[in-house]
């Protein structure tokens, strides 16, 4: 028998949740769901009660670990990603594995010795991206490896997004399925990528403006904007001598050019408070950011002008339809213009019933085999089931999920920390993902005129 | 008899520690000059023995302020502005007044209630920008609200530049005088302040774009870009009403416009950290901030058809003279964009043997007598005597150790955290500035027809 642990039970965790109580009868799991609000479980869990119960659970008390890690011999945390550590070390001190969707952190890194003296694994980065993103990637870069293939370029994008039917009206073609905060701060910093061998830089303000176009069999064009850090994946890949390598976030067309009118306009900027009270509109905020006066001209007109953009083009319509020139108030007392845009966003951007969200992520590798130079594409579109198992929580959810149960089983040896670059682990996921799910990659290979270079 | 603990001893310290020895002896003070390189005063103090000495302090040993708070009667803080609070604890908790030219935190607000319990004066702001800006505005203001005048505009500016004769070669005509690291890192956040009872907000990414030119007669012309928060300043200056209240910092001409282009470029970012070798040259690190290669055509080139830039222009000209475009190497490895930059203009805009710097300060005052539109400017330039006592030293110390003189004096009566806005506090030293320092300001006032409102 083996006794699960989940902290944390949030939309994101509905596809996790539905495969362990799954399998919790057949692998003779007693699992407990601890989470801030335990009323929402109930009737989830009913059905289940034999081995599966909820529990009230506020990480703020940070004793509550020392009570329900120990009873526990595997913990999954689905906290927000500030979260982990202190989880990490209660399953340091009390010898139990943990397995999380979120990135490794420095702190986390830095248990790593502890958790091997304590014989325990902690499992990081399980889940999409980052989670799925390194299986497939490592799994393609295997197969290139064994015909004795010689990287050239990687090129890897993910998007959470909406499937094209429920794309609406919405000019932008987005919705929230993630963290609507990551999704307006994203990017503030400066991107790195290696190309042709060449470190490249890309600042916050123009981050926006330098794309990619992607094309996915089937869903139509994408557009990529890159990662903060693309280098970072060179080691853990075994990729240190490429010369060529970007990992970018993927938009419908069109989104970049509006996203980035809001990025000059100075909406994205989470530094400042405005002193503004909430009953100031948002014709009003956006009045603010206008130099002086023009009498006569339009709000969108002199808006238009000021970001040198076509007065009835798509950017202007994106931006017009988000309400921006209307008298609706901010709703926030002095907030910074990042919150007021994520408020404004979060009721735009919302997800209505029956919308389908869709995750895309594709991998873009070039390569040469026996001097042959080759382009092999692995892409994965995946629709949400319904508002609950959207693809977000499916694709987040399900390898975690699949992760806990083969340790569980006592088929996985790895201990410290770690991300699920290796083949036992990934290798049997991503086949029950498969299987079970119809969650696979589209593989397309062809020959690549060797004067065709990656231009960015 | 009066014990004076001075906290700090850079450069910016010198004029203060000059009217300090020069009035030891008749005042009657004992002065103690804490510095964490104590040996550099050894000449400096070298007559005055018998009433100034220097000892060794770090502040990273906040244990000893425990000994030398307590052993005076006054403390002078010239540390840097994130070490006052510890200073100013131990002055709450050792009853000893504190004063400093640097902006009152949020932390040191919140002693105000137990520095008047403990009965002593915390005095900030007290030296150039924040101090005398402060004084000389309430100045001004008193005598305008004296004659019933209303307030309908204030502006105020001040740059920290070069004497005319010592700009030499450097068509930036600029050098540093104060904090590199802060010149460099300026304005980023959104600007805000007030025009024509409209808030105004400017981000970072158009700061540089939205300037105001102003004449200093005998000067000529300076551009001033807007500082963070012009806002804060209507409580204190007794300005609630106002409809236009700005600050701003001034540069020359067309420096603006160039620095804008290091923004853009991305050269100001101090988020990320490029993971570059110490060796990588200035010309390589520019090539990664440009998009795809253009063979042939030469690096200034394309960074000029990058950034929308003349090729032979006034921002191309300044930015060449960086030497951006040489072999020169970074010099720091794995550093941020902003710690670059700021190494190399470190070198740029040094400071000669023989150069002069110069402050200019300039407040403009839109009001109404009797229905009667008025502007008055009261401008200020202070050129320094040397390459020890420069305008930013005899700016920043003189007022701060004026303060201390009157303090010692027992003629300041305020308790709590003070900041010279006071009649009280700034009439004798504006006095004393300009008939023993000759440090004045030039005021001028002129009707102003109703029609000329103020455009930015």
């Amino acid at each position: 028998m083996s006794r699960i642990l989940l902290l944390g039970a949030g939309r994101s965790a509905s596809s996790l949740i539905t495969y362990l109580l799954q399998h919790a009868s057949t692998e003779g799991w007693q699992l407990t769901v601890a989470d801030v609000n335990p009323a929402h479980l109930v009737p989830v869990l009913a059905a289940h009660s034999d081995y599966a119960r909820a529990v009230p659970f506020d990480i703020q008390r940070e004793e509550l670990l020392d009570e329900l890690v120990p009873a526990a011999d595997i913990v999954i945390s689905m906290l927000p990603a500030l979260f982990h550590l202190p989880v990490a070390r209660a399953c340091v001190r009390h010898g139990r594995h943990l397995v999380t969707a979120s990135y490794v952190s420095e702190d986390i890194r830095a248990l790593d010795a502890d958790a091997r003296a304590a014989g325990i694994l902690i499992l990081m980065e399980c889940g999409l991206d980052p989670g799925l993103d390194h299986m497939s990637a490592m799994q393609a870069l295997g197969h290139i490896r064994a015909r004795g293939g010689r990287l050239t370029s990687f090129k890897s994008y993910c998007g959470g997004l909406m499937a094209p039917d429920s794309e609406g009206d919405n000019p932008w073609r987005y919705k929230f399925t993630w963290n609507p905060r990551n999704v307006v701060l994203a990017g503030q910093s400066t991107a790195k990528y290696l190309e042709h061998g060449h470190p490249r830089f890309i600042p916050y303000q123009q981050l926006f403006t330098r794309l990619d176009t992607l094309d996915v069999p089937g869903y139509g064009q994408f557009e990529g904007y890159a990662n903060r850090d693309s280098l970072s994946y060179r080691a853990p890949y075994g990729l240190d001598d490429i010369p060529t390598i970007l990992r970018g976030t993927l938009r419908r067309p069109g989104y970049c050019a509006a996203w980035q009118a809001l990025v000059r306009l100075g909406l994205t900027d989470d530094s400042v408070h405005l002193g503004n009270g909430p009953d100031m509109t948002w014709a009003q905020l956006i009045e603010s950011y206008l130099p002086g006066a023009a009498p006569g001209a339009s709000l969108p007109h002199r808006l238009a002008t000021h970001l040198s953009l076509e007065a009835a083009g798509p950017e202007m319509q994106k931006l017009t339809w988000l309400g921006l020139f209307t008298a609706t108030p901010v709703g926030l007392p002095d907030a910074t213009p990042a919150q007021l845009l994520e408020r404004l966003l979060t009721t735009k951007w919302a997800l209505q019933n029956g919308d389908q969200d869709m995750i895309v992520m594709q991998h873009l590798f070039n390569f040469e085999v026996d001097g042959q130079p080759l382009q092999r594409t692995s892409s994965l579109v995946v629709l949400g089931d319904d508002a609950t198992h959207t693809a977000m929580a499916k694709t987040v959810g399900l390898p975690l999920a699949m992760a806990v149960r083969r340790l569980a089983q006592g088929q996985i040896t790895h201990r410290g920390v770690v991300i699920p670059i290796h083949a036992d682990l990934y290798e049997p996921i991503l086949a029950e993902l498969a299987a079970d799910y119809a969650i696979r990659f589209e593989e397309h290979e062809v020959s690549r005129p060797p004067a065709a270079q990656d231009q960015r």
